[in-house]
């Protein structure tokens, strides 16, 4: 692009009801981030809701009275070409999908989830293939553009984009962000004056530092975690002699490794009420696409806060800003390690403290790294790759390998059943699978 | 030593049923290896069984007509004094130790197993102070000998040396050596004739290469499994399907990994009826000592082989004539990593193929590296590093961190839980804990 | 120091003729670097000076009428004693001793440099003992206080304070800011908005991306290299087919490298004319001082300009700045590579772009990095790790292993000629190597 | 091959004055390594010198009474055809030039030597794509084949076949077996019972440890270095108090790093005279096919050992030995890194100590690594890549920057003046030079 015609913009999945969100972003953002056009891209079963989010995004730069135009089409090619910036936050399978990845694990007594565990990895199997068709077409029609990465699993459909493919990309997450919004909150300080250290993977970091107006703040924040959960992930208390022992912070997500049986029962209960997190969010959803409805609505509602993705369109712009105008700040986001993990390969995604310059993300190094998290992180990357290589090739062996060896799962005989009744339930989100192409690539380890 | 005046072999915990196969070792290999000296030494509890096993082994010298000295004693620093080789086979807290060990963590849902997780975690916290201990004395009145260190959990015992003393030390394993023998005799070649690659630890080694005569074996071994199992590991089918894709022979420790359930299942069955490991071996031993007191014995009785340590003797002698002769032989060996293994530390204990020259053994470059194992090996490496640290400085924390961060400990309340109660009942083993030293050395990371 | 009584900062050689650019440095960043007290201390022999630029400082502040003290001193311990910030700008043996490391090694035909080559070295032996006992003193009366290193051989002294000292400290040098400096007036932009990515060492690095404004401009830089050098070396054109080949732009002082015979031929006709560098900068200086001491003088004057150590004191408040307030802003420095460039130690000192934190500098990871370098720069740090170690120890024969690989040194017998020559002609300066102290510490590999 | 049936040995340039030694060896070992075929391959240039090789190689074998049949050939890709080793010993351009590798570079005060520095270069631009093209007939023809590389620049060569084809490869050297044989020799020993641990590179090696029958004897072979030399390289001794501190023996070539103006003044001298080491070796073979003529001669003539390559032939027959038996014997070899030097890329070429097993060869780590030597070896290794990289493509930047980049050339003028020239005196042997083919594969870094 250049400076007199301002960017291009598309986003994959602009049906999502979050859309309003990164909407309301680009508005406020304007001068740093002129943005000429935005592209809410959708498939054809999204038609309805991208018709529903797209007219209120029109009314809301209508309002704005700023010089953006917004397009609404099922037509990705079109979307894409010469864009300056590409954003998927999309859900393969929909809600339906998530359901199911939520309810078969706990029948074998193994946590359902759709980021951790055998759910996230039937997700990566749906997912990556589609995200890296998308980046087939970036790579044809818009060579220069970054693909920011808001589809889970994050950490693995990034990797996978920086291992099968030549498109720019950064994957981002809206928790690092929502701890500092959390910890700026407890202390009456301005974000920036909060500096915390990310050490991991998507959905499995720890933090390591936390300073408040350059005050180390970590051993206070240890002793006292009340709050430190969120909305999607049931409550469950850490222990604090554990938390003072660990001397970091874990994600809210480690509860699934820390908590195994005690998160599992939870979800065992919930299950029998016939209830789950996609049933509940199938209904905020439907709610929100109401309210979305409202001719006279012109503004992101104050529901959509709710949702659980708080965030997202902050964590978005920001990165946009930043790319656009080399604001070298520090964000968290999820790249490839390139030695800044010394035991993970250069090409694995990590999440990670970044300066966020021109022409790129550059990691910060670890400062501080508790030794106890390596191993965790080292055997869930284990499982990512093979997982990312089995998505790619459709490989059934590769997708055993990759489930016999996540931390969740207690046996072979486990995974292999759990494998079998998966990729039945999800097989015509699966064309790799069931119906394997020729021109699967090679894996490379 | 000088050529002329033969070797001075150190043997503590000389009074263990094991000791007649390597006294049986030191006579048939008396060329390469010229014993002069061989000090069996045990503590004041141990002296029944050491007089017993003592007076075998003069026998069985005596018969030899060898010019081999046998010396019984609970001095162990004269014991240590100018050896050219001390060999560590002790078991703190005896069988009844081991019996609490394999009972405590089935209560609460975990494996109970000597080596592997919170079982051997406490072996590990018994031993480790006593070794060192050992070491210094081989510091100070010993420096030129080699530790061969066969006293369990060898890994994590070995690798306490490394990093807590300066003795020049190897750990041993009968288990390579056992899968060697297998091999051969399923092919009927000499066991020269086979060539395994072991990656891992012990107790948690793939073996990625087989070739028998130069051809590649590991497909057809990988196909018939039938037999590949041992004494003291309960027996459970590997799925072949999981092993194909693996595409390496995992060790059978390996199965509380890969069927946790199963095992576990297995474990509380056996307890139900009364009945345990420690139980079973504390029969066979007793039976031992009735044989080796015979007197007119004067050789290894073939029942000793029953015991579930064959080929311990035979690995130790083959080390020490390597050693002595500089043979320059392959042997699998605990080692520092020193690279080996790209992602952990130099100074991690591994259990890896090593030339054995006249100064000490060379670790082998793995060739072949099954990338599903990296995570396992890394996380139980990283729980073994913590284990280590807690069992030199007796703190409870680093204790708690090693259990919670186990892959077979499923939440931070379990190890809580199992930690209070094992640490209780071993109490009387564990001073470090529970009457702190003042001269704990600092933890290095 | 609290917010509320400003800062202390004590100025080591702070009778140096740059003095006055710091003073007004300090002067005009008072809002965000609020100095109380500023130190400025000396030894006995430079007492003449530093009262002279002393009282410059004096005047300066008095007229900006902000509340800094400034004390002049001989007693650095007193200088030390609670200090934030410690800067060094000393220089062992006066300009004599760099007439002497200047004049030696072109006689038996080796470049004769300050910082560069046998020079270096001596300058080295001179300053690192010097530098450690300062050190030893911030440990003691300073211990948060960092340690801002100006003093050249910077990269090495850098290193001997990271591997020998608990001091934190990052070394400085004004050549990357300069080069920042000159693009941006090439291209008529502001400095913030030139990125220029240094890989390497202190005194030998290349820049192998510069952008202007988030565009590449580094084949448009290496086509047009006039001007590309700078006032103390002396100029020599570099090839542009090399250049653009080398796909870098080399640091100036790199010609000693790549056109040694040029420059040791300049270096030989300088010498016949009677005149050398440091002879120069002896005037300028003399001149400095006359200015300096016109009670009228009341800011720092002009031709301090031309004195070649230009940006200086706008580096070194940039970083107190920066690390008093954690601004992130990124900074070219002399820190510990810590895997940054992954051929050297972690302890090496590397010149790399960083971005200072509230709690020190972090290195960037390089993202282009020339693979013609690689050499060279191992090359130079090899000799840089023996010196450092000659330099603590007082081991002769370290400092000719040290010469010895030294690329530009030719052969074992001119590196021993030439340190006997330059060992005795700086007899007096080199406690360590003429009467070697009993508190030598060992050397670490 | 079946054992039945015996091994297709094929030589490349099999009419080198070699090739007797190597005939020897095969009728020598026979037991152990049972040849049926063995093909003598040369060029159409080369038919004179391979009749006469090859006919007094029947008659050795005639003599010998084995069942080995010997062909003489100038059809490569028939004599490759289902071979189990490949040798190759070619001299791309003859001894012609070589004269010319030796003559240009001492014009520019350049040492001018056949596989160090620019000679060494040229030799590598000249040879890589000639042993590329038998590459290609080996993986197509051959494809199990092992080649075993004589040709020098060794280092470079077998880096080649690693980075550029999918052939199993080994290069060899007689420099560090001559090592042993001298120690051997000294002490009265077999060679068995020495041990020599070799660091670095082909040609730039160090030997840090030697132990005859286990015990250390370095230091004393550092106190006397009398005839530590070798018959292709002019003697000059080495300075005991520089080996003294250096901690390592150096290989002969080092003394061109070591002691660079004595032998550029030495080869000067030559030059002088009219007589380089290229022109007596011219005479050496021509009297030794001479002698080969003789049809009454019927095994190797005495003189072939004073040719300068002793011990090439009982190198390569005791790799071949080994790898066909599986010896697991420790031979120092030039193979991959795989991150035995940690500083090295995993596919350059070290010369390293390697346990060589039935399916290759396994560098042992280095236990003494001499700090000194990482620059140089870096440096060194910095050049070769280029220059190979340069090789492959004919890329005249490449070329310059290898040429730049090696420590023996003083400046990039002189690279350039050096290149020019020398490009144009060898334009008939670089094709890809001054008549770029089409193929030329990517370069890898």
């Amino acid at each position: 692009m250049t400076a007199t015609e301002g960017l291009k913009i598309a986003v994959i999945g602009g049906g999502s009801s979050y859309t309003p969100e990164l909407v309301e972003g680009f508005i406020n953002h304007y001068d740093a981030l002129p943005v000429r056009e935005l592209w809410l891209v959708d498939i054809d079963a999204g038609a309805r809701k991208l018709n529903i989010v797209g007219n209120l995004a029109k009314r809301m730069v209508e309002r704005s009275g700023l010089p953006i135009t917004v397009h609404l089409t099922t037509d990705r090619r079109q979307a894409i070409s010469g864009a300056d910036f590409v954003s998927t936050q999309i859900r393969v399978g929909q809600l339906d999908a998530r359901a199911r990845d939520e309810a078969i694990p706990p029948k074998y007594g193994v946590i359902g989830q759709e980021t951790t565990g055998p759910g996230g990895m039937l997700k990566a199997l749906r997912t990556i293939p589609v995200i890296l068709d998308i980046c087939r077409d970036i790579e044809e029609l818009a060579p220069n553009a970054w693909l920011l990465n808001f589809t889970n699993p994050a950490g693995m459909v990034t990797e996978a984009v920086l291992r099968y493919s030549k498109v720019k990309t950064a994957g981002l997450c809206n928790a690092p962000i929502g701890l500092i919004k959390q910890v700026s909150g407890k202390y009456g300080v301005p974000p920036e004056q909060v500096y915390a250290e990310f050490v991991g993977l998507n959905h499995l970091h720890w933090v390591s530092r936390v300073e408040v107006g350059g005050e180390d703040k970590l051993e206070e924040l240890l002793a006292d975690t009340s709050g430190y959960s969120a909305a999607n992930v049931p409550a469950r208390e850490w222990n604090p002699v554990f938390l003072r022992s660990l001397r970091a912070l874990p994600s809210y997500y480690l509860k699934y490794f820390y908590m195994t049986d005690a998160m599992l029962e939870e979800q065992l209960e919930s299950l029998g009420c016939g209830e789950n997190r996609a049933e509940v969010v199938k209904r905020v959803e439907e709610q929100l696409f109401t309210l979305y409805s409202d001719p006279e609505l012109k503004e992101k509602p104050k529901q959509l806060e709710q949702r659980g993705g708080a965030f997202y369109s902050e964590a978005a712009v920001n990165l946009m800003v930043s790319l656009h105008n080399g604001r070298n700040d520090i964000q968290t986001l999820n790249v490839a390690n390139r030695g800044i993990i010394d035991f993970l390969p250069d090409d694995a995604s990590i999440e990670v403290n970044c300066v966020v310059t021109k022409t790129g993300p550059l990691p910060l190094p670890i400062t501080t790294f508790p030794p106890m998290a390596k191993g965790l992180i080292h055997a869930v990357k284990t499982y990512e790759r093979l997982a990312i290589d089995a998505a790619v090739t459709g490989d059934r062996d590769l997708a055993l390998q990759a489930l016999v060896h996540h931390p969740l799962v207690p046996s072979v005989q486990t995974a292999m059943n759990l494998l079998e009744e998966m990729l039945e339930a999800n097989k015509a989100l699966l064309p790799k699978f069931f119906a394997p192409g020729e021109d699967a690539p090679a894996v490379r380890n």
